[in-house]
């Protein structure tokens, strides 16, 4: 038995076969996938807008629910994308961690939200 | 050898390892991750508003690798605020996957953009 | 002497003049000037996101001249996008006043951030 | 009679009759706001997600509507914004017009979408 499936992949072809069956791939250029990804972005934001960052972290239950289902648009988009463009996310992913700790050293960005271009 | 590892999960723990050794958890609060997973999303945008969509599927090699960096920003804020809120995103995407096929049913949005409202 | 000049349409003309110079109409169509303005929207954002709501009353005299510059980002795309159109942004934004004015009675919606379908 | 006066102005102290008849001004930080902001523009956004450039010029009058009212979102947040950090949204445009025009020469950027710094 294969139990090395990558979750992922197994998302991707799911939404291929969403989009062929709705012949959707004419809308689906990286242009339009990457607008429809920042809608999402923004309604999972708009849950917060209005709440501080500790109130943000105890959203009811019903509001979790829906804080849910937006985080599930912007992975499926995210990865609708990464199929159009040839990208693996997983390994990008890695690879922005490992940039990440060289931009963002432990002794200089210790408890500091500062850029890293202004650390 | 375990090989059944969630790809996600590995993400997660070394996101964790990296603000905890940082103390950036202050800063991490949903609010703030989803204003910060918003502005990434726009980062992908913004190599997309000039050219239309046939053009946003090839991309330059040095406008590719940019463009898979910002892809792995928004995976990783969105990896993080899903811990932060307890939330299993490879779950909340197939139950997504499956409300979609309720809300778009092959008959009625083969071939149209229209917003399941408006079927 | 005339004083009766709108602000906004002395700015449009500038845009207009700016684009016709540099052969840029060819870019601006809504889809595109819309994207521009979300990303402009998210550069605003960013300057924000690690922030709580007090400190970000008080920006730096550095930071608050970058964010006047964001603002100025958003409003000029605004403005782009609805001479495309052909809409009168104060018109539609005072209409607007009022709808909200229904939408949220005083009574209802006083110190409450609940959006008015919850109301 | 004084014809002298600014459009903007005019909706800034509505809004601010607005804000303080319900007590909103509690929610009304700049960084709420400008998170605000991003979801409207991204429910402008939303509108142009699926059609291409050129179908973007003739949105439906239906939907037309709905565009206006959302571009009137982004206006009123972005006074409000302005108002709460103390600034001229008016002169900020005209001082950023005149930036872009040092960015942008126009023998270098005529015809061309790229960045500034890529000029």
């Amino acid at each position: 038995m294969d139990v090395a499936v990558n979750d992922l992949t197994q998302i991707r072809d799911a939404l291929r076969r969403f989009a062929d069956e709705r012949d959707w791939d004419q809308f689906h250029s990286p242009k339009n996938l990457a607008m429809a990804l920042s809608v999402e972005a923004a309604e999972l934001l708009e849950h917060f807008q209005w709440v501080d960052g500790e109130a943000s972290k105890q959203p009811g239950e019903a509001e979790l629910e829906e804080i849910r289902a937006e985080m599930a648009d912007v992975l499926l988009y995210l990865i609708r994308i990464a199929d159009k463009l040839g990208t693996d996310l997983i390994e990008a992913a890695h690879a922005k961690i490992k940039l990440n700790e060289s931009k963002y050293p432990v002794d200089k960005s210790r408890g500091s939200s500062k850029k890293y271009t202004e650390l």
